[in-house]
């Protein structure tokens, strides 16, 4: 649900999935000794998404989002998330990532 | 992460999110012997959200979301929400709703 003068959820939730995809990839490739961009980064699509909502986002000030990768696998990451505005953490969340099955791969 | 085809996961949640926050109001004013539209719906946020994607959601056929509150409170709401596309099962969510803090209904 929308409110004025505050972050729809929604897209709170599509934040912390969206920077937790890129950092399974980042991390998969930093294990492996490779930093993006050095070769074709693995796809991972999102497995399972969880948000804490902790206290209402507002609108507005800048949103920062800190991302760390807790279990690195070969084919599932497990990625830890906090939204932060104005410098303070108003959500957290943690997404299981795993690699793209070929079923996705295409129309990529 | 969005992929030709495909509906985006950040979609899915928001969807699972605004179906879970209708659902929570509806089964407060039906525990309390009320209908939707009987009197001012009660207001809820999102206290947490989880998604668990089981297959990618095809774009195109219809979507269905079916909610069932679990567990109905004063203050607090769960619920189980279900996406389908074409008859088939791709995501579950669990929603935890809570009664909108009067910190956030200033501008409503």
């Amino acid at each position: 649900m929308a409110l004025p003068g505050f972050v729809y959820g929604g897209l709170i939730a599509s934040l912390v999935d969206c920077h937790a995809i890129g950092t399974a990839a980042a991390a998969v490739e930093r294990a492996a000794g490779r930093a993006i961009g050095d070769g074709p980064a693995p796809r991972f699509v999102t497995a399972s998404l969880h948000v804490d909502y902790l206290k209402p986002t507002p609108l507005g000030p800048e949103l920062e989002l800190r991302a760390r990768a807790r279990e690195v696998g070969g084919r599932k990451v497990v990625v830890e998330v906090s939204v932060s505005a104005g410098g303070v953490v108003t959500a957290r969340g943690e997404v299981v990532a795993v690699r793209m099955p070929d079923t996705m791969k295409g129309g990529v």
